[in-house]
């Protein structure tokens, strides 16, 4: 029998993320930090109006796009939000998750061998998506020494004849880095004189700790050549929903509405239906939940400072990524005997692109009881590492 | 600003189906028996358990490949419907509706310019989605003389050294074709020889009026060269869930997890838990449902003669595909001209390929009463339209 398959699919690597997950869910009293997930449930009031749209049977198909309602009210905390007008009836497209945004705007904008500029340490599927969309990838490495933003030298040094898009995935998961207005402006000048493109995913936007979540498509002449990609799943709790939406110019999301309409139909109803209610009436959960993150996210840097690991101060999303280069083993050495010897889980910074190596990530989506449990225990890992390497050092 | 565009997307056209529905949507009193979706209400109990679900707090991520049991109920449910075992940890994957699972069998199977053999009239999808995962569409035009079945004979004529997948759309969107056993042993035969493989969008498998469903991933040496796709929209009036599945050897499913778990990372969770409800105990609503449809069809069949008006007798899915040849207009010009003066919107058959011109697509899945208002009008247009011709005859 011949070979089934594609050679581009076969060369994809899959995600790192969910090795150490599969092996925790099997081991007792293991603790997870590993998630990207909150750890809340869905706000009720928003549970229940996907409950009521099951009552009322409203089990049918929506328009391809999404419900109108919806697109409104996205477009309303758009301008809220993040200060810009979309048209929710050409502009606005209904999606399945922020991932599939993330899939279909590549579909739609890249030619092969056009060149899509991917920040890394960063989420799991820009790279993949870029390739399986007939394009090519190219990493741009972050520093710690800049708080792991994008600078324009950065950006400018990667830029090609062939680049024609920028993936700008901030606030980051897995550094918690944010772009600031300054950041923004910097490397908005360059992306307008290169004439090349942007795929904001804006998935953590709420979840900022330092002022305003500014968007680089409230900047000027950036708003024509961005595609915004933001959704449900982190700002609201609602993961297992799956909802997102994509905004951009008309020609491009009549693009991508177009593989949508073939390749998945509609986002699913009862999530289109609470999401309304999210948009109304869920400005106070966001807020709560915002406030308990930050909570966490304050304690785990003073714990990092007690026991001397170093730590940049992460401002967005739920993730802070330690640098245990000290230790003089790998990330995934480190996250394999970190789980054995403490059964504490959490994702070495190498599963978000190469130049993770020497860096951790702790996703602080988990009840401050467990963070102080599991923080109990790598102090405990971290002494004894310093032991060995000390016991070492005198052996020598 | 340079093109911010995808050739390829460029040139896909967007679907013809949904064009009729927005015409039909604005106009007063008129009746759409345009769309492809069951007009009922998913089951109480179904949906009972989507809502137990939000109240239970199930709202996070599912394991990418879909929920363990759900896995094993749709193992169990194809070993008791089409008598094929799958192995639920390798070779099923719980896709966002049979649309993802049909879009990522071909991402993972496609290299540049295979050859994908569609028969059309069918889906609006298959061709799309060949286009855009860089493979090359081959149309097989359907006749209406063979019941709109495949033969042996058109499918060798179709294979050349480049051919390596067949879409096998049965039962059959648009014109409720299916295949039976006897037919699908002969193009078995073909297929194994010519060492080529099979997508089989078996969504309307429980809507066959004529003996059992017989699933073409049944016969001997089909099985490892078979993708099958399935799903809860049409069984179980479960459209808006958005949850279908994907079945096939392991390498193959092992590519397409891959593509799922970077672009979509799991199907909804509410639909999971409700589809788990759905196989355990959702026969006899199937079978209700069943009933009613058939029900209609023979209304139809019948009502058809009546007027005279040619048309194959279909034993799946939910429509029924009526030849208008004789009226000496296109099929577009015949539905234009039924919606405006009769206020009845049907498809064009050429909405479903080229070689659909001269028919029309007519969904059942519309209460009797409807239908029966519909098939007045129709009634009414078709003797006006014999009137004009006997007129315009005499005139010459």
């Amino acid at each position: 029998m011949r070979n089934p398959l594609s050679d581009t699919i076969v060369n994809v690597k899959p995600s790192g993320i969910r090795k150490f997950f599969d092996l925790v869910s099997e081991m007792k009293d293991a603790i997870s930090l590993g998630v990207g997930e909150p750890d809340f449930d869905t706000p009720w009031h928003i549970r229940d109006e996907g409950i009521y749209s099951l009552e009322k049977g409203r089990t049918f198909y929506t328009s391809n796009a999404g419900l109108k309602e919806l697109k409104e009210e996205i477009a309303a905390y758009l301008k809220r939000r993040i200060h810009v007008e979309y048209d929710p009836v050409h502009e606005i497209l209904v999606t399945v998750g922020g991932s599939e945004g993330i899939d279909i705007a590549m579909r739609a904008m890249l030619n092969p061998g056009d060149e899509v500029l991917i920040p890394q340490p960063s989420y799991v599927s820009y790279e993949p998506c870029a390739v399986l969309a007939g394009g090519k990838p190219v990493i741009i490495e972050l520093k710690e020494e800049n708080e792991f933003r994008l600078t324009a030298e950065e950006l400018l040094e990667s830029i090609t004849e062939k680049t024609k898009l920028l993936v700008l995935p901030f606030p980051n998961n897995p550094t918690g880095a944010i772009m600031e207005r300054e950041d923004l402006e910097k490397i908005a000048r360059v992306i307008v004189e290169k004439d090349i493109f942007v795929l904001s995913d804006e998935i953590y936007s709420e979840l900022s700790y330092k002022g305003e979540h500014v968007s680089v498509t409230s900047l000027p002449g950036m708003r024509e050549r961005t595609i915004l990609i933001n959704g449900f799943s982190k700002a609201y709790a609602m993961t297992g929903w799956r909802l997102g939406y994509a905004c951009g110019p008309k020609e491009i999301i009549e693009q991508m509405f177009k593989i949508h309409q073939f390749a998945i139909m509609c986002a699913p109803t009862t999530s289109q239906y609470a999401a309304v209610e999210a948009l109304k009436n869920g400005d106070g959960d966001v807020e709560k939940m915002r406030e308990a993150y930050d909570q966490r996210r304050r304690y785990l840097m003073h714990a990092f400072r007690e026991m001397g690991l170093r730590c940049f101060e992460p401002y967005g999303a739920f993730y802070v990524f330690p640098c245990i280069k000290e230790f003089g083993m790998t990330s995934e050495e480190f996250a394999n005997r970190f789980l054995a010897e403490e059964k504490v889980a959490v994702v070495p910074g190498t599963a978000f692109g190469d130049c993770g190596e020497g860096f951790l990530r702790i996703s602080y989506a988990y009840s401050l009881e467990n963070l102080k449990i599991a923080l109990e225990r790598l102090q405990r890992f971290v002494d004894r590492l310093r032991e060995e390497q000390n016991g070492a050092g005198h052996g020598v």
